[in-house]
């Protein structure tokens, strides 16, 4: 029997999150009295100016850097795109050299990017993953030589939650040639991970605020004192010439606002995703046949050890059924999760993540990401996990390689 | 006898305007219930794309173009740098040439982009301009070749409120060579002059919500079907492939919100703004001896026939004292204002629009512009144009070069 469902259940926050009512009320002054041009001079700018300040005040105390450190921009994609581009091209016009090393399963933000990079003339390095998503440290070592002038890897991928050994790639890289740049697209990492960015190493990394509860629009990018990077927006001399443009200061605000309670509240937040998440890792298998567990495979023996796997990620392949008419049922039974990564929706093409970590094709098109948040609820997993067998099993009586169906 | 300020006077709505209420109220549905990330399928997915696309509709309806014309961006800065790149990089590839013609007196989010592109090998023209800072469409005619790739022309100079002849600069382009693509910067006009494309006959135009009484960090850039532009922000498939990242949809819908009212209310502002800017043209030199209108000079016999001018500048040039000095002792009186352009506060060079309007270095450092807005009054111009004169002869009375000081 069947539960109804209380509300709507949302299991899709690795693509957005909703923002936190208190994160809107500690923007609401920057939208209403305090909406000077924080690079003006009079009154009216000082209170933006303030606002922008203690923001990059309150980041750089998270990531443990200087406030200087910081430079704001729109978001995650922009944040990538000038950590690619602002690094490569500083890079070569310093005759360091045109090699550059990624990973297969990057966000589009990153891979899109190097591509334009090979086309004007870098050289890249695409890293494959093991079957759990994880890259190799000795192949990402083996790779780097004089002219590497640039790694991006990013901290958790977003379809299949794998959790990239960061510092222990930072120091690889590093010991062989200390003056390559290390970038980190970060953006599913915030609020799930420590952000600390010598202990991890890494020279670049990009954060998007509306992934920790924070508004849509404004992310940042932590630059390490003397990495060598080209502005890419130019304009006004904003951020200290680094991107130009007229500051968002209330989203800019609203970031800080909801990093600070990401932080403030990390113990119990990621202590809550972790349940749940297991609660489906453990529990999917357990009710639906024929379903594989994608990116770092849960022990039942010891669900403790996956420290491989954000909190808040579980993800799934079914065999024998489309991820996307999956998706609709369970729409339509009031639970929102997606097949993978929300920038490539509508695509036809099976994920380049779960094809880079060997799932074979027809299997990756039956993706299933779910990804926890902080109101999800023990009652809202166990309608979700009472729910989803019907829907597969409905599914798959219609799909004509389904072997029950051809067997009868 | 001066009358004290009622309230702050803000008269810099050239470097940006407070958010509208009634916009706040339009895009708080964005900031509370309807948050999902407008890629996915589902149904809270849903309620965040018919808001991107109402503000598409609804901008459109304003330029008079298709929804999808429109590219939504984190700003002016990023309209103006996708429009100069994309076409750049887009012409270039197509072996069409390498020449691109802008004026001297762009913002700086043109200049430093065509000087970037410069570096990459491009050509470029800078056009001069008058004494009243128009550019001559002859000159400009004269220096479209067959080469000639790009020509980027602002609708409305930001700091001396010159309102160029754009349909006419139009014209003598594509009459020259149809293909030269024609962008302009019109981040200035939102909200001051038509914007309908097809009267302007342009193929890119940037607009920045911040100025016309909307969010901070949200443009877009309009774009003429079958415009060669390169997308420059890589990643996801957001905005047809043309710009990545997850969309700021609150910012978006409250850009058209405001959009909207700014024209709704179109005729009863600019006649407002008009009647106060005239205020402080006639005014300003009937008060303070030695100051010069910089920009499109009126004309007492027929103020009426300011047409070039934007209806809410009122820019000055003061001989013998700097313009900061004036700024931070208006503040204290309870006035914002500038001496130019708000991205460029700070800066110890002259105003590169002065300098190219002719303006002598001495007498471009004495700036200050004055932009009029919704909520001015009557009665803060009149203690303006009361508290001006003491502010300026006493700076003056400083001053070793002045003559009156010199004399006693």
């Amino acid at each position: 029997m069947t539960s109804a469902p209380p509300e709507r259940i949302y299991l899709d926050h690795a693509a957005t999150t909703p923002l936190d009512p208190r994160v809107l009320e500690a923007m609401m002054p920057y939208l209403t009295t305090a909406w000077g041009n924080p690079s003006s001079l009079y009154a009216e700018a000082q209170d933006a100016r303030r606002g922008l300040d203690s923001a990059r005040a309150t980041i750089a105390g998270i990531l443990g850097c200087r406030p200087n450190d910081l430079i704001f921009t729109a978001g995650g994609s922009e944040s990538d795109n000038l950590a690619l581009r602002g690094a490569a091209w500083a890079a070569r016009r310093a005759g360091r050299g045109d090699h550059i090393i990624t990973s297969a399963i990057e966000h589009h933000a990153v891979l899109h990017t190097t591509e334009r990079l090979e086309q004007a003339g870098y050289r890249v390095t695409y890293l494959g993953v093991d079957g759990e998503g994880f890259i190799d440290i000795s192949e990402l070592q083996d790779a780097v030589g004089d002219d590497t002038i640039l790694v991006s890897v990013m901290y958790v991928n977003n379809e299949a939650g794998t959790v990239e050994p960061l510092a222990e790639a930072v120091r690889a890289v590093k010991e062989k040639n200390r003056k390559t740049v290390f970038h980190t697209d970060a953006v599913q990492a915030a609020g799930i991970l420590d952000l600390d960015v010598d202990s991890l190493g890494v020279d670049l990394l990009s954060l998007a605020a509306h992934k920790f509860y924070g508004p849509k629009g404004v992310g940042a990018l932590y630059v390490r004192p003397r990495t060598p990077l080209f502005p890419q927006q130019l304009g006004g001399a904003q951020e200290k010439n680094r991107r130009a443009g007229t500051e968002n200061v209330a989203g800019v605000f609203g970031m800080a606002a909801s990093l600070q309670l990401a932080y403030d509240e990390f113990d119990s937040r990621t202590a809550h995703y972790r349940d749940l998440r297991d609660r489906l890792l453990f529990g999917v298998p357990e009710r639906v046949p024929n379903v594989h567990v994608t990116g770092p495979q849960p022990s039942s023996a010891h669900p403790e050890a996956l420290e491989g796997r954000a909190a808040n990620n579980a993800s799934f392949c079914f065999e024998y059924i489309e991820g996307e008419p999956i998706l609709i049922a369970l729409d339509l039974a009031g639970v929102a999760c997606s097949s993978g990564s929300a920038c490539t929706t509508g695509s036809l093409e099976p994920s380049h993540v779960l094809t880079a970590m060997g799932v074979p094709e027809d299997l990756a098109r039956g993706s299933m990401r779910l990804t926890v948040g902080a109101s999800n609820t023990r009652d809202q997993i166990e309608y979700f996990l009472e729910t989803l067998p019907g829907i597969v099993s409905r599914l798959r009586s219609l799909s004509p390689t389904w072997p029950e169906r051809t067997r009868s």
